[in-house]
């Protein structure tokens, strides 16, 4: 039987407070699991940007990655919070480690193509290296990505950090039994966008397709749910969204994605 | 017999020249025995905090660290420069893994205690722990440290980059051959400051005592080649001191301190 492994993605919210941050991070510790945390960004890369005088531009929610830019964000995802996460997880006693898809390889990508929009070092992921991954999770060392990767030609590159919690979801799914979960700040999938207590428990594969045409699903949460069925249909055994407490409290409100 | 291990710390000159660095991470590259990286910090966190209107106040060559400037060492050290030249090693085919102190617990410190300057958010090492160091070494992963330890309580802090080679170089002595490397701007210890030709080949301990008694050993010099001799002391095999292109020219002028 294969080992359960969770993957945690925490967003902006959490990161952007800090005794939110801490409180999240010694529940992570006391996960008890093989365990991944993935971060993303946060506010810290736009309010830098902003004190040097460069404009940070987004399309579509996506930031548009010029030279500057990627440093920043190479500064702030992967120094600044990447580090101060994992001091403080090791402070809680989880061994984590601070990684980037460039440290042991772990991830690599390629800058995204331009088709109508030039997102400039924004990365596509190509692959996952499972073998380093493992060898961290098997010694007891709990890896901490942050959302960069690299092209294995020398370039970083800026990736979404959704994306990069699937893709190592489904790249170690061959090995482990995999739950990937998505804290944000709504307690799930809700039917009512308005009503934080809507929340809908479960949703399979055909109650996908049929709250898709009831057209319940809103414009946001499509291409999210859209990412999580992929990761389904790739190994992945059960995909959780909702808020970050969820993983302290069993009894918290959430939904579950499954087949 | 003891695997032999490489310890090759690089500070400011090759690290502030982007030519100057590729051809060094090319070297380093192709060494072929196990390897660790140190690297120093180089202009650009001096550079960012002016761009950011922040002073940077330094004692003695020291920096000091307060909350602002550990911030911003946290991200051009451990974020910036570390990512950067760990994803130019594995363009390379080197490997590499970006490390603090905090990840994977490898360096524990303490804040330095105040006696007549504070010093801040500086970080005087207590310990290294060799067995995640050593996972990594035997599975063809190769470390590269930027000069961030933590205190195992949540709190990074900025360490000197020679201080942490010559700890990671005594850790280690116990399982490995240890050769510790510093490369910087001459060709070694000098004979006559002034004449980068006149490099003392090798220096053992009744040497290095005769050359402080006759004063030809420069202020600057002293503490480095102290720290030096209480590495070979502590275990170590060897230090070399020198440029960085000694790694890739073995008939490169160079000092050799054992005892």
């Amino acid at each position: 039987m294969k080992e359960k492994l969770r993957i945690v993605k925490i967003g902006g919210n959490v990161i952007n407070e800090r005794k939110q941050l801490q409180s999240f991070l010694k529940d992570f510790s006391d996960m008890d699991s093989l365990k991944i945390l993935v971060h993303g960004g946060g506010k810290r890369a736009t309010e830098l940007a902003a004190s040097l005088g460069l404009q940070t531009k987004m399309i579509g929610g996506r930031r548009v990655t010029d030279e500057a830019n990627l440093e920043i964000v190479t500064m702030v995802y992967a120094g600044l919070l990447n580090k101060n996460i994992v001091a403080e997880l090791q402070a809680n006693n989880c061994n984590a480690i601070g990684l980037t898809g460039a440290d042991a390889n772990t991830i690599t990508a390629h800058k995204r193509i331009v088709k109508d929009i030039d997102y400039g070092y924004a990365g596509d992921v190509d692959s996952i290296e499972n073998k380093s991954i493992e060898l961290f999770l098997n010694n007891g060392i709990v890896p901490v990505f942050s959302a960069i990767t690299h092209d294995k030609k020398g370039q970083l590159l800026n990736t979404n950090a959704d994306t990069i919690a699937s893709e190592l979801a489904k790249g170690l799914s061959g090995n482990f039994e995999v739950e990937l979960i998505y804290c944000f700040d709504k307690k799930g999938v809700l039917l009512d966008i308005d009503d934080n207590d809507s929340v809908i428990a479960d949703i399979d594969k055909n109650k996908y397709e049929q709250l898709k045409a009831d057209k319940i699903i809103a414009e946001g949460m499509l291409p999210k749910l859209e990412n999580c069925f992929e990761s389904l249909e790739n190994g992945v055994k059960k995909v959780i969204i909702g808020m970050p407490e969820l993983i302290r409290n069993n009894g918290m409100q959430h939904t579950s994605l499954t087949l």
